[in-house]
């Protein structure tokens, strides 16, 4: 709420509009952006330095990080990352699910220009995915602060609770409930150590039962942007610096049971087996058969099978799997979950095992907004960047907010295609690059909405 | 060493046989069974208190026990089981691989009559396996006391160390290393916690630097016998009452890794996976596959698949999966496996996958010696007990010792066939059968072994 600084947004916003390059197709564009492209306004070094200093936070010795949502580790991390914040001069909050909020104040009574990304990672996962958008969110607004550069939005830089979710099952958490579609309910769920999701708010300094207070109202957020490595191969492969994101794809998540009967390896004969295991195998190629049946983005994964008593020489009793669908469109994932189930049904039978599904994730499509798609497109060019549009087979915290507020977002390469794995890594020039894109498409967002 | 009690072997063996019946077929010893057999030495009730006792320690509430091999819970069973050998006059001694042995003076100088069973479990296991063997051995010394039998053979009732092996991914290990198959290259295996086979040593109390101590030299023992449940259907179904075991299935186990690659299960496209858990479900189908396509009793089983990074989200990059085949035939086994590495390789290039195998555990096809056969045999006939031959599917300490001194195995019924799981369960009139069996088979044995 710092009002002291000068009201000049729209001659900056001039300046910028000023480099805005004509769009004479994809090659001129690549030869100007191999050509050393325009000048950014971002300082490109210290958000290297930044990134680097945060990747030590749950450092795994093969590369990259663990550093779950919910986790000493990422509580360190979320302590550096809110230094940084304060170093901005930003006026930092933490809300009821642990989201945390930077705020720079704007020059008019405006609903506010929301824009980060997450810390939390998968285990063994990279040290690009969702840091890539904090802190470029972050040197946004140092960026702005460098060149005494003023909004008329107030500007939020937000660091999302667990988007990951790998801890308690659910991806996307702080920013559900900052959507609204997740509440109280999710407080009881308990991790393997025991611990509900409310002792662990609690460990965040945050009160369970005020969780609902992390609703964002309706009306008070002029725009959700998030930058984000893209996690997929398209940009790296087709030579692509920018992707706009046209729609984040829906994911439905089920935890299934297998149940057979647990018995001795040696002398059970092979026709008197029911194996658990045996009928989750089978289970998995069927979740792959049936993803592959027709054409389409559409994906699915089962990511592990724990099986019960879990010895050698014991035939598996009890299986536990989780089976995850993806796709841009809810009714594909429907239709594909039916024909699994008929499946399942059939191993059920020849296995004599019964498998039970509940879900335990539905994350419905996001489409990102058009207009702030254009405006992506329009500060990737004005960059001299190449862009291309594409859908998000990643889930992302943005995709939450858009039921709340226009949303957009901004991907950079992820070298061959690599996320959630140590090897995962963006060029240095690439989150540079995402993050000018963003910084400017602040700017032209800031003069275009709300417009008097 | 109590040399007190007065010599009377051959009075006490002649009463015996007074009581075999005429082997009249199985329908009339069924009828003889059914009415209540011959009279029991053994105290049956003594017995059972003994066994409900024992099943306390490493209780689970679904029923059975969890009571690994190296665990505090058998360090405590353990203690209750030397007590037990105390009370009945036994000399207790530890040797170096922490196999308990509890020592009978005989009235000649002749070598050792050795009997017993484990205490260790399954995860997850019942209370029934090993411990029926054990506690029989301690109630037939106990009954020799009552009876004031003395025997020329010295008598030892042995409790094998860690039988069941998956602590430390070695069955019969105690047994494996009196038989001199197992030595100091066991003691640098860790377990999950960190914890060598050597600290394990050590917290029993023993020196692992002296393992090779615990080696039984050969010509000390007479004969080794072990009573123990069937751990599987076919006494139960065919309602028969003692499994007289012509030998103990060999036993192979690899543990194998099967290395793809860690990446988003969101933004990989299905065609560029490379999921380990994918190829890993195949190859548990395959040895499947492989061990049903011809006759005979051999089975083949995947216990777990540890998948990694394991998470809903993650494509998994690395499984680990042990796989185990056995047979009574060497060959069977390594013709089997042989086939199963074709199947591996061909999934691997399917799936992009490299998996690869090493033997953990090898334990060979152990015969039981015929004589003894015939003296558990005619025990059994003499207390009015239906018998059938049939081979052991599990592996059991005995079959180690084999290869030091006849061996010999006494079978009663599993009810449903179910072990390794919390609904093992015998008769406790089975049971009692079965130890009377051990009684007689040690009386006769000490009367027809090294007579003068």
């Amino acid at each position: 709420m710092n009002m002291s600084q000068c009201l000049r947004p729209r001659s900056i916003f001039s300046n910028t509009s000023r480099t805005i390059a004509v769009w004479v197709g994809l090659a001129a564009l690549t030869a100007a952006a191999a050509s050393g492209g325009q000048s950014r306004h971002i300082n490109a070094q210290r958000l290297q330095g930044n990134l680097e200093k945060l990747s030590e936070f749950g450092r795994n010795p093969e590369g990259g990080v663990t550093r779950l949502g919910f986790s000493q580790t990422e509580m360190d991390a979320r302590t550096y990352v809110m230094d940084l914040m304060k170093e901005a001069g930003l006026q930092v909050r933490v809300d009821a699910a642990g989201n945390i909020f930077g705020r720079r104040a704007g020059t008019a009574q405006l609903p506010t220009l929301l824009f980060g990304s997450h810390i939390d990672s998968v285990p063994h996962g990279g040290s690009f995915d969702g840091s890539v958008g904090t802190l470029g969110a972050i040197e946004v607004i140092r960026t702005l602060n460098d060149g005494r550069v003023t909004t008329r939005h107030p500007l939020e830089v937000v660091v999302w609770t667990n988007e990951e979710g790998p801890h308690f099952g659910i991806s996307a958490l702080g920013s559900g409930v900052a959507a609204g579609v997740l509440g109280p309910e999710i407080l009881d769920r308990k991790d393997e150590e025991g611990l509900t999701l409310a002792d662990w708010l609690r460990r965040y300094g945050q009160d369970p039962a005020h969780l609902t207070d992390a609703r964002i109202a309706r009306g008070t957020l002029a725009a959700i942007l998030e930058l984000h490595i893209e996690q997929g191969p398209q940009l790296y492969e087709t030579k692509v610096q920018i992707g706009v994101v046209q729609g984040i794809v829906g994911l439905k998540r089920w935890k299934c049971i297998a149940t057979g009967f647990a018995n001795h390896a040696g002398t059970t004969p092979m026709n008197r087996r029911k194996d658990a295991l045996a009928a989750a195998a089978k289970d998995l190629l069927a979740v792959r058969d049936v993803v592959r049946e027709e054409p389409g983005r559409q994906v699915g994964t089962v990511g592990y099978m724990k099986a019960e008593p879990g010895a050698p020489n014991v035939i598996p009793g009890r299986v536990e799997f989780p089976v995850e669908l993806r796709d841009l469109d809810a009714a594909t994932i429907e239709r594909m979950w039916q024909h699994i189930q008929q499946r399942f049904a059939q191993t059920d039978k020849e296995e004599g095992v019964e498998t039970r599904c509940a879900v335990i994730n539905d994350i419905a499509p996001a489409l990102s907004d058009p207009s702030v798609q254009s405006v992506i497109r329009e500060a990737a060019r004005s960059t001299g960047l190449s862009t291309a549009d594409m859908p998000s087979g990643a889930v992302h915290d943005a995709g939450e907010i858009s039921r709340l507020a226009p949303m957009g977002m901004i991907f950079v390469p992820s070298r061959d295609g690599i996320s959630h794995a140590p090897q995962e890594f963006s060029a240095w020039d690439d989150v540079a690059n995402g993050t000018e894109v963003l910084y400017r498409s602040i700017l032209k967002l800031d003069k275009q909405m709300n417009a008097r």
